[in-house]
């Protein structure tokens, strides 16, 4: 245990004290959404652009967050003064509430987590490796606690040699369980546009202005894959991180790409650690 | 609050008490399984079956309950005796534990609750109003925690009327939330096969031998469903209850059919209530 704060329906609880009733839906019926956020230097990255979708999760769940904008963000500040972690993952948590008869929605539970996270550029050209699984998120582009599949499919990671999973819906490509999914390929970065979730990260890719790269919401297939010059995932916490082999394939020469470069440092430039 | 205890990893606690850290991955990752069995005069109803069940969903999942049925049944005999309510809906949840970074599978823990729960004969002549979505379950023999879509729909259930969900995947139907569906055709009583949840009732439904009627899985359709004398759930709870009318249409005339009520009565002669 660390000497971290958690904050749970705007009150501060030590790390130790912060527990909520077995009755709350989470727990009953895996019920909530989500958000997260990283700080650098004590600033939030993209606030607002997290807010929208977090609030629109809500409504599209017909959860209620309680409270307006300034307050939530109030909490956030109250919450970054006690536990002092410039460089941070922030996580926002509404549940369906405690619920006496473990089914039925009540008062929602607004959960505030703050982990210590450093961004570490060395990762970049180190990558990562990909192995494929079919599935279909549900409700794809509400930000859910719905992992099933993903913490179920950890040890099948391990035992194929890689590090994340690449969903796919009979064999059209949609997106890591954390990350959506960019490949390149001459002068085209390409990522999946449908029942994915819309990634900030990738919505400020998709935004980049790059001379001679023409950017595209296109779905693709499994096939597509290995005739890639690049690919990268997307995130909060990965920005453009390059993915070097999929189900034991190389993609391109097998080494970050150029294209991929490129974009990660204009992500770098919009957070401001160029 | 009542006076009830909750086990939590073999432990007692009052119901205030029984709370868990927010690290845990049912609330950070919607991360668990469970089963849910009945109690009658203090006797557990198909203990075995649900712990088959139990034991299964936790293998699919990759999780370990970490005791055998021999420990786990001492537990639930803890629990209830020191509840001291004979006739009790008890619930086993397992979770992925807690989790340092919110996302790796831990140590799971596991929550055993009991709530009053009496079966209430006269339901079933008020019999169930059902409105239908199109929703293919993830996972779908697996009982996990997963109810995302059907809390969601809670307010849709009561804007139409209706008592419940009923899934359907393009058309082809599935099963309600937490019971599974059956229609009666002539002398025909027919369940969906694919991609449901195994219901204990259900299997204790399909292996009755029941003179002149035929017990058949077999898929149908959304356009099936007027053309029924007979339309029933199964579960735990509700045994075999009548569906009158679906999507605001009435099924067969409209009342609790007899097929159904003999079926129902097979079944309170199992659990002994007959």
């Amino acid at each position: 245990m660390n000497n971290r704060y958690i904050s749970i329906n705007h009150q501060l609880y030590s790390e130790e004290d912060a527990k909520i009733s077995v009755s709350d839906l989470s727990i009953q019926r895996g019920f909530g959404i989500f958000d997260f956020l990283k700080t650098i230097n004590n600033k939030t990255i993209f606030l607002e652009e997290h807010f929208d979708r977090f609030y629109n999760s809500a409504k599209e769940m017909n959860l209620t967050v309680g409270v307006d904008r300034a307050v939530l963000k109030n909490s956030i500040d109250q919450l970054m003064k006690s536990n002092n972690l410039p460089n941070s993952g922030l996580k926002f948590i509404l549940t369906g509430g405690f619920s006496e008869d473990g089914y039925t929605m009540s008062q929602p539970n607004l959960i505030l987590t703050q982990v210590p996270f450093e961004i570490d550029k060395t990762s970049f050209d180190k990558g990562m490796r990909l192995v494929t699984y079919p599935h279909q998120r549900q409700l794809p582009t509400v930000k859910t606690i719905d992992y099933l599949q993903a913490i179920r499919l950890q040890s099948y990671i391990k035992e194929n040699l890689s590090d994340d999973v690449l969903y796919h819906h009979h064999g059209s490509i949609r997106e890591c369980p954390r990350a959506n999914f960019f490949i390149v390929k001459g002068n085209k970065v390409i990522t999946p546009k449908t029942d994915i979730l819309w990634g900030i990260t990738r919505s400020k890719i998709l935004g980049l202005k790059l001379e001679d790269i023409t950017l595209l919401e296109q779905d693709f297939n499994l096939s597509d894959l290995v005739k890639a010059d690049e690919a990268f995932i997307s995130s909060s916490t990965k920005n453009a991180l390059p993915i070097l082999a999929i189900d034991g394939k190389k993609i391109g020469d097998g080494k970050p790409g150029e294209i991929t470069r490129k974009i990660n440092e204009h992500l770098y430039q919009l957070i401001g650690i160029a």
